[in-house]
């Protein structure tokens, strides 16, 4: 019987391997660095074995597993199962059809999709999202970047692209992105960003407790500033208000285009909790339109750290029609 | 046989009732002016009577007609056949069940929809965006509205209330908008907004022959700019690109979340057609992400004047399958 099925997030940092019952019950996971560099094919091996490891280590074999779920933080045509793109993973993972290439092992359906998609449909089935067929994920990390449900379906764009939210424009004249533009929300909001802001303030000769808790103004990160600001420190305040403002015209602008029941906030900087999103609910009551505003609610995600292997078995079972 | 379908263009201003073939080929059409001031009920009535009238007038009866399709300046529930609310048309439209109110008189299935939406279906079917699956749909007048339209289908939102791409915040700090919100790209780029940035100008002390080409600085409006732009006015020119480079902005943010294949500008502004939309590509140009641009095309409306009428058609022809 094909009783489970396999989540995969392929992260930045480590690979996550789970296998879970049809319910998303994880039954054993493993957890291996990525170590990228070592190559795409070399990757591809790894996670090979950590899917013979876990369908083993509890005596099952490749005939109980029913599809694999992949979450990887790239470009990714689901139809086709290729990654064209991935800045977190190397260049060799350009134009690389992982699907075909896990085929070769593994005789069984296999889903990927980008790992905000995948985190996303975490949360549809498993997380903050349960019954909501319209709602927006957004991850605030070291990029911003977010998903659309709409009417229960993946809105992908027509070149797998959409959701690229950290690239809506905010501030006309604003710092320089990544992306080339100048002004994106993720250059103002985004983990790193935030953590500039705060330097810069200190360097132009703020005074703050954020230096003496990271301990050297080179170590201060989005992190130190929700322990800076449950101490009262006066920039960190400052910091946070000016993030969930920035944070609220963005959100208010998607949330009047998309119409979504819920907005769920997850990455490292949610991690702020009530401390940022008081912020931005303020900012969007100002700014959103009334019935958007009124039917929305804003919230943190629920899953966090198992967002990637959750969603991984989320996609796969989507996929398979067994959820 | 159920040959012909009835389109309805509710405007602010006329009533357009059309009937139609199956493929769209409008067989006779009236215009009467819509004198919302008369109430809710007495404008179902006259629109009773555009029905009767186009039927009759070709020979035909209600036997002959598949269905009714319709578009309201206001927030429409699509499954109920409600019009929650209309700004244009006036307090009575409150809460009305448009399709239970003419189903009274005409037993054959009814869709409504909001202008905007059945617009963007015109494009689909008979318009720019013919055998496009991923496009938006904006229009440019008094107000700024837009249509998803993803994967084939529209994006109505949880209360079907999205698309409002008008009140996307483009200045923190901007003009006041008619929303509440400030900064509003509406509120920079609408007809009105556009014509009230000139008189400020003008009344600010520049010189501008749109005073002379309107007949005073009071009658000026966003259609004289086009023609001021082309004996090359300076201040048209300057409002021209400032218009262009904060459509860009915000229609670059647009493209960035959704990923369309086709981005089409409608509305009384789009008149201006390349005038304005080689400021808006350049400005897509430096802030869109590479994919999204590259693959975005962005053109000008086809149906203008005929948007609402084919789009009513188009709509009812979506509804029952026909197309």
């Amino acid at each position: 019987m094909k009783n489970y099925v396999i989540g995969i997030d392929v992260g930045g940092t480590n690979i996550v391997t789970a296998l879970s019952d049809l319910k998303g019950n994880v039954i054993i996971k493993t957890k291996i660095p990525t170590e990228a560099y070592k190559g795409y094919k070399d990757t591809i091996r790894r996670i090979k074995e950590q899917i013979e490891y876990v369908i083993n280590e509890v005596g099952l074999s490749v005939d109980n597993i029913a599809g694999i779920g992949i979450g990887v933080p790239g470009l990714i045509d689901v139809e086709k199962g290729i990654c064209y793109f991935s800045g977190n993973l190397g260049n060799e993972w350009q134009d690389v059809n992982i699907r075909e290439d896990l085929n070769k092992f593994f005789n069984v359906p296999i889903f990927l999709d980008n790992d905000v998609n995948v985190a996303a449909l975490g949360e549809k089935y498993f997380g903050a999202a349960k019954d909501c067929k319209d709602f927006i994920y957004i991850t605030i990390g070291t990029g911003i970047g977010s998903a659309i449900i709409s009417d229960g379906r993946m809105i992908r764009g027509h070149r797998f692209c959409a959701g690229e939210f950290g690239h809506l424009t905010v501030d006309k004249n604003g710092p320089k992105c990544s992306c080339g533009n100048v002004g994106c929300i993720e250059a103002i909001a985004s983990a790193p960003a935030i953590a500039r802001r705060i330097k810069e303030k200190i360097n132009s000769g703020r005074k703050s407790l954020m230096v003496e808790i990271a301990g050297g103004v080179d170590n201060i990160t989005a992190k130190t500033l929700s322990e800076a600001y449950d101490k009262g420190d006066e920039l960190a305040i400052e910091i946070m208000k000016e993030t969930g403002e920035w944070l609220g015209i963005a959100i208010a602008g998607y949330i009047n285009i998309i119409n979504p029941e819920l907005f769920i906030i997850g990455g490292g900087v949610s991690r702020a909790q009530e401390r940022l999103l008081k912020y931005i609910r303020e900012e969007v009551n100002k700014r959103a339109m009334k019935i958007q505003k009124e039917s929305c609610k804003i919230i943190t995600a629920h899953l966090l750290d198992e967002a990637g292997m959750m969603g991984a078995i989320a996609a796969i079972l989507e996929y398979l029609n067994l959820i």
